[in-house]
């Protein structure tokens, strides 16, 4: 946790941004998995850790923004949560850490929210995306808990994404902490892709090492064979030479900072000429989004000129055809990269996205697009300094997608369907860093770059 | 998964223990962490595991008694499922391989849900733990989601812990295996338990042994040199050299079926005459509890025989006074063992306790008691061949308890508590292993026993 200073002035600082009513930010509760007491490890909700700190189950938040007053709910701990759960400070005490004057048990909650809605106080909450508290919120407000998602107040939504957005560097110096798990992750899994290994042994130690120097991982490990898939879960394969293994991983520090990033590498440590080739496609690729990212620059733009990269890369290849600069606007290579350059990060790994990607990703200047590829960026507008973002390039070969824009001859005049044919046992390749935007532009975040280049990777990979 | 007879048999025995109406069994979703779409690693309903086996979200299962015809319910696959997700089977394929001739898409649930309901006939469904099911259950039922719970069907219930508490073949197989990575995890535990290393570091790595050769954690791990808290979740201290390390982990193998065992080490690899002895007692309860247990005798009574070894130990320590047996009638030892001596565990860790642990741990006969310690007992039936069943008595010393009962007077003539208080920087031991229950007794889970005698821990702590 961070001064008691930290969260006041925020909390200060969203009071000022939201007009009037009270803001209600509630904190999370236990996850069960398989039966109501046998819960998943907690995981605070975001915008609570950020405005009260406190990562524990059973609290809850209120800002009055008309009396300009915070305060704290929870309940004090019983003699059997002493027993069974171990002592803890008084919610009192809690609430003093985080600069709040005034704590009270968790049901006056509900008098509190009735009260002002009583006197037509507008009642400011975020999207829910966990059930009981949407169920909660039925209870406080009376509005459906399947509706709750879509009462959530756009002006508390939109003042909590200009806060969160621009990292403070008490924040930044947490995501280089996260950083630096996930140096010791990948380099990990560099050291243990050697064919005959599981990739659920190396996701478990990945888990673990996760575990073991900050909180949990930041997101469910990807790690596979089968690369083209782009959010694979599926850790089944046993590693074999001449795959490519695709590790997608992060950690949280211990204050829930993550972490986010992408290697693809040679299972047996030695890439074939045609991996090369690709590698060297997608790693240009990511060169150019590092050379362009600074302040004051759209990342739809810097995604579209990293599109044509990868389409001069494949063209190149023989792999597309046709003019470059049309075959992007026409979306042609979105069949091997279908997915956005990257990602605001910050306590949340794709941060803040219970928000709503169009709020925290785009604003009234850079809107979504529809086209397929485009429509999967989720992050297109202005850089400012003290973003963090992902750089996360990559170039698949999907069957499936492959051969059914073949059978609808989509985009067929930038596309050399024989030659792609031929990679569809390729698998698929993406690299990924966290940026920081800085004045000047920007800066990778931890203290050591995970090995990147053909020649950093081979190395560690044939060290003993 | 197993063969598609023993599903199909499973669901034909629940069927014939009903009298009539249908059964809805729901599978669970993904459960979102801190925005919807980064979820926790999958967990599948151990139910909906029983008796339909497949371990994906958004599946729900029926059973109609009186046609004598199960359904399967699910959604198959789109594009772009496959490009983020990967293939997938037919949802009319994965019904067949658990023995489902009609599979249909989810939406259809609440067709045959309303059909029946409109029919008259009785909607059997299990106790919602997960609030989305509760949400789903509003909307297939009309009951309010925060009351489906209490109208969770008692006979179905029955009918499901009758069938799940007697073990087959095939699952003592898999119990077999989970309780061979609690193995690996405990050995490595003991191995990493050195002065100056943190508990986090050490329960990291066990997340991470637990991941690599299984599913996950079947429980959030227990690691701490605070034992004497009972579900101590706080893994911040660093290891000091004097100080007891408790454990209590385990895994979850492939397809789910669950480890659970304790040690309690010495940090530093040397046990203390005080823990000793200590030790020593617990010990002989642990065995006590093993001597006893077979088919027949109720696993009350081996508790209460068992707690009279522990309250002989603390007499003979001068920690206890009195007659024994009458002091573990008034639960004076419950000061230092309040809780119970073990729990079912199969594809849960504590077995079906989202049934109801007065339905799975009791019966007509075997009543809960309300008594301090004893009320903590979730076994107290007469145990049966093909039961597995932990058997984990402890002995801690918890300084607020401890102060409460001299306080309070209470069980003042069986407590010395001027020796008593001398303890209060003890911690807590606890040993807990897995035992089935044979014709003739009981066996331990697993190929091998984790390392229990002070001489075996001993000897592991200490090997180069």
């Amino acid at each position: 946790m961070f001064e008691s200073s930290v969260y006041r002035n925020r909390r200060k600082a969203l009071r000022e941004k939201v007009s009037s009513g009270i803001i209600l930010i509630l904190g999370n509760n236990e996850a069960p998995a398989n039966y109501p007491d046998n819960t998943y490890k907690f995981r605070q909700d975001s915008s609570f850790l950020y405005f009260f700190g406190h990562s524990h189950p059973g609290y809850a938040g209120v800002l009055d923004v008309d009396a300009e007053e915070d305060y704290f709910f929870g309940d004090d701990v019983t003699m059997d949560d002493i027993i069974w759960m171990g002592p803890q400070p008084s919610v009192k005490e809690l609430g003093e850490r985080v600069g709040v004057k005034k704590s009270f048990p968790f049901a006056r909650l509900k008098e509190v929210v009735g009260k002002a809605i009583s006197q037509r106080r507008k009642i400011h909450f975020l999207p829910p995306y966990r059930y009981d508290n949407m169920m909660l919120l039925e209870d406080l407000t009376g509005i459906r808990a399947s509706m709750t998602r879509q009462h959530a107040s756009l002006e508390l939504i939109k003042a909590v994404v200009s806060l969160r957005s621009v990292k403070e560097a008490c924040e930044i110096e947490e995501i280089d902490k996260a950083c630096n798990i996930g140096y010791e992750m990948h380099t990990a899994a560099m050291r243990l892709c050697k064919p005959g290994v599981s990739e659920q042994y190396i996701a478990g130690i990945l888990d673990g090492i996760a575990a073991s120097y900050g909180n949990m991982v930041s997101f469910a490990t990807i790690l596979s064979q089968n690369g083209q898939t782009l959010h694979n879960h599926d850790h089944s394969q046993i590693l074999q030479t001449g795959r490519l293994m695709l590790t997608d991983a992060g950690a949280e520090s211990v204050t829930n900072y993550c972490s986010d990033h992408t290697r693809t590498i040679p299972v047996g440590g030695k890439f074939t000429d045609r991996q090369r080739d690709v590698y060297s496609i997608v790693l240009a690729c990511h060169d150019r989004a590092l050379e362009l990212a600074r302040p004051g620059v759209t990342y739809k733009s810097v995604h579209l000129d990293v599109c044509k990269v990868l389409a001069q890369g494949l063209k190149d290849l023989g792999l597309m055809k046709g003019n470059v600069d049309d075959a992007v606007a026409a979306g042609a290579h979105a069949l091997f990269m279908p997915h956005g350059l990257g990602h605001m990060m910050g306590i949340d790994v794709h941060d803040m996205e219970d928000l709503g990607q169009c709020y925290v990703g785009y604003d009234d200047e850079t809107r979504p697009s529809d086209q397929f590829g485009l429509a999967s960026l989720r992050m297109g507008r202005r850089l400012q300094e003290g973003f963090v973002i992902t750089d996360e390039p990559g170039c698949y070969f999907i069957p499936a997608l492959i051969d059914k824009w073949r059978a609808e001859n989509i985009n067929t005049e930038y596309l050399n369907f024989d030659a792609i044919d031929k990679f569809k046992d390729f698998g698929g390749i993406r690299l990924e860093d966290d940026i920081l935007i800085t004045p000047e532009g920007s800066r990778f975040t931890g203290d050591k770059r995970i090995p990147i280049t053909i020649e950093e990777v081979e190395k560690i990979m044939n060290e003993q």
